[in-house]
């Protein structure tokens, strides 16, 4: 069985949006989806604004509860039944995320095992077939294929195997 | 560079000493360092205080500051320089230990990286050459040479590629 690991934040997990409703929460300013789906969140908000960006994902809360990227419980729950599914985040950044992640996870993908979760920074240590995730820097040293899920900040990156929403994942995978 | 794998209980972090003192602290009944080290922990426990060690390993308290297996620091600081580091431990069973874990090897062992950490579950999904683990199930679907570090729960496993102590460690990687 083949095995398939996936990224959370921006792949399943929904931290734009977070970012979004804190962000009008302090400042007032709403973005729209299309500002939130074309840039980086960081080059939306004006020089003076950037200290919050930390201060949002090292708060507690910042990983709780967030949003479902659309399709993503349909789609896994499918390539489920053909792969052996890893969900493998770089949670180590943000201690805080840890158990906010386990009990998001828990919640959404209860099907999936504590066995099939990995927390890590550098995914060079990931053995699958495939990776899924949204940031290209974990693709250069995996043993297998990386596959970009586009996000807002890579829109110009370049890479080869490439999905925009998770129909496209089910259409190359399944 | 070649790249090593270190679990975290019985081979660098001593659970069992916190056993055995939590036991004495609850039922005024201690145990000699040879008996610890001869048998598992539960092996030495009569059938009714079979209940204490699922309290202990889910106590939110059970893994913070444990005391280190004897040379793991300057054995692991020496394999620093030759080799990729990486820690890998199946603290996904329990999530109170996620936390104490970052703390006790930001402690212990500054020098390695947020990002060469894994907390995990199923560790066929490490890619390393070496893992130096005190549990073989953990080697059976693994990529690369797994090492059994001698505990007390595993005298009686076959494995071709024991150590002892970091000293061995030493003497086998460097």
């Amino acid at each position: 069985m083949k095995r398939i690991a996936i990224d959370m934040d921006e792949v399943i997990a929904d931290a734009n949006i977070r970012f979004a409703e804190w962000y009008k929460r302090d400042k007032g300013i709403e973005f729209t989806h299309e500002q939130l789906n074309s840039k980086k969140f960081s080059e939306l908000l004006p020089a003076d604004h950037q200290y919050l960006i930390k201060e949002y994902v090292y708060h507690d809360d910042f990983f709780v509860d967030l949003e479902l990227i659309p399709g993503c419980q349909e789609v896994i729950e499918d390539l489920y039944e053909k792969y052996e599914i890893f969900i493998t985040t770089a949670a180590m950044e943000f201690p805080n995320s840890l158990l906010p992640k386990l009990a998001w996870l828990g919640k959404h993908f209860p099907y999936i095992s504590w066995t099939n979760i990995v927390f890590c920074g550098d995914k060079s240590i990931i053995n699958a077939d495939y990776l899924i995730d949204d940031n290209v820097k974990h693709f250069k040293r995996f043993v297998g294929q990386g596959i970009l899920f586009t996000a807002s900040h890579n829109h110009d990156v370049e890479w080869d195997v490439r999905v925009n929403t998770w129909d496209d994942v089910r259409k190359l995978l399944l």
